[in-house]
């Protein structure tokens, strides 16, 4: 068998069996970072991400702007698990003939990143490749008792997403097809969002204080995403296609693309916004009183045997299937 | 300026400047691992080590000995450090046809090298890649007062290596020229020290229980890796050639090709062995009681503007150049 017959997430499930065992461990390969014992009553968070030219970003693409994206898909894995990023090792991997302004450019970009949330590079590989490749080795840190796991969530509980979804697939349907014509704010703000996404650390500490069952980030699009919670969590859900909050720029991508925006905002993904669930939640769209972080209640938690559905407005029951982006 | 001007090392030293502060950084980016704040008594060591396909292995290499050996590198830095490793997180970047049972091979040698030291992969990340890339961030530990770096040599300290040097480059060189006459028994046990390094973990443990003064894992090779400990230090060195323990089978190798023995243990990388500083001792081999690891002093520490030279058999001191593989 071939990984592209296995798939992507077929392989992470075998690949579970490597794991091995220590003391120590609270949770292992599977949610978006380990879980590991930390300094007194504190656990250590630890997530990698490995970006490779010509799969994650095209060749041009802005040193700078890659560094900060590689920190922020970290530090946005650390958000999901509701901790706070502290440490990273770097790996570049990069041809010979590369300027050095290119790599100064990257590096810039990782540590400004990381010093938006206090956190240091404190270490990494450089080595000669073929293509550029950028592995980020990121450590965290989160009180006990204050981790979200993708595990948690239970039957009846509501399901809510920070901000919009769609913006950063939809900032990438315009890089790819420049010729659609939706106006220069629209565009600017939407390619933003898939350059440069923005990690919701702040979010994230604050459902981990007693407000979420799980979470996790939306790196995959909600669809994909939202499996992985269902699974881990031995759990069903039904998404109501009329309460995703889509942004009016995304519904203009969507009918200058002749796309249908709920499909995009589902199937979309790198959007870097927390998909959790809360024990049950008036509907509508609300403020998280700490962070300030606007979410909205999108959904339920139902038996595992119901599977996973999408609510149309006419009330029509269909499977949500996974369509993001895949690897294998 | 291109990288290949600016070189493997200029580039390390110019990365320095990102590396970006936060409480609890003990030693940052410059050693064999990060050193960090820790459990209550004790540091975490983070080091990351990323091989790729064509640069740091052959297209057809054994893909279990390929897991293995990654894990097993960043296993030593943790040694060099006087740590014990804990928790990996293996970035894995692999072509889409790649069949699953290499990637499975890949993975049982990094499990079955990490669990030799009681070491578990907690996490990571899978992508497509046009060539394989394997990234292994590793986690460690050692005790606050036992952490082993690379800049505390003093003048006067002699310079020791453990068990021998030169096997992995001899080993390297019997693979790519297989037709060199040399007994079957030497070319196996060269070709695994080059294929299968041994981490030093017991003996730099050991040595930073308060006899050694500063150690580096053997990767680039004697003459690179003790720049490294002689810069960090402020110091300088001289080797003595008559004195590194140099095996038959190098030996051996060395004049079916026509190298000088010496040369080879001096420039080629790989060993994995400790180098490391000592404040003073007689001369010759002896043995770390504690782990039962040989090791030979090779050298003294001299003041910093004598530089770093090597006294022939006939006592005349030359430069060392640091000969060993780069990657710009």
């Amino acid at each position: 068998m071939r990984l592209e017959e296995l798939g992507e997430f077929g392989l992470i499930d075998r690949l579970r069996r490597y794991e091995g065992s220590r003391p120590g461990i609270h949770t292992g390969i599977g949610d978006d970072a380990a879980v590991v014992a930390g300094r007194a009553g504190w656990r250590t968070l630890f997530t990698a991400d490995m970006l490779v030219e010509g799969v994650h970003f095209l060749p041009g693409t802005d040193p700078y702007r890659l560094g900060r994206k590689a920190m922020a898909v970290n530090v946005s894995d650390i958000a999901a698990m509701g901790g706070t990023p502290t440490f990273a090792a770097v790996s570049l991997g990069v041809p010979p003939d590369t300027p050095v302004s290119r790599v100064d450019k990257i590096y810039q970009g990782l540590y400004d990143e990381a010093a938006r949330w206090q956190a240091a590079i404190v270490g990494g590989d450089t080595v000669r490749a073929p293509a550029l490749v950028l592995n980020v080795a990121l450590l965290g840190e989160a009180q006990e008792g204050e981790v979200l796991l993708r595990s948690g969530a239970l039957v009846g509980d509501r399901i809510c997403v920070t901000n919009h979804i769609g913006d950063a697939a939809a900032g990438l349907i315009l890089l790819e097809r420049p010729e659609l014509a939706v106006p220069d704010g629209v565009r600017e703000r939407l390619v933003l969002k898939h350059l440069c996404p923005s990690p919701r650390v702040e979010a994230g500490r604050e459902l981990a204080r007693g407000i979420a069952t799980a979470a996790i980030d939306l790196s995959d699009g909600l669809a994909g995403d939202l499996m992985h919670i269902c699974r881990a969590s031995g759990v069903g859900a039904v998404i109501d296609a009329a309460n995703l909050p889509i942004s009016d720029d995304v519904r203009a991508v969507a009918q200058a693309a002749g796309l249908d925006p709920v499909s995009l905002a589902i199937s979309g993904g790198e959007d870097y916004e927390l998909l959790f669930t809360v024990p049950s939640y008036r509907q509508g769209t609300h403020v998280l009183p700490g962070s300030g972080t606007s979410y909205t209640v999108i959904g339920e938690i139902v038996d595992a045997r119901e599977g996973i559905r999408l609510r149309l407005p006419d009330g029509e029951l269909r499977p949500l299937s996974a369509t993001g982006f895949r690897h294998f």
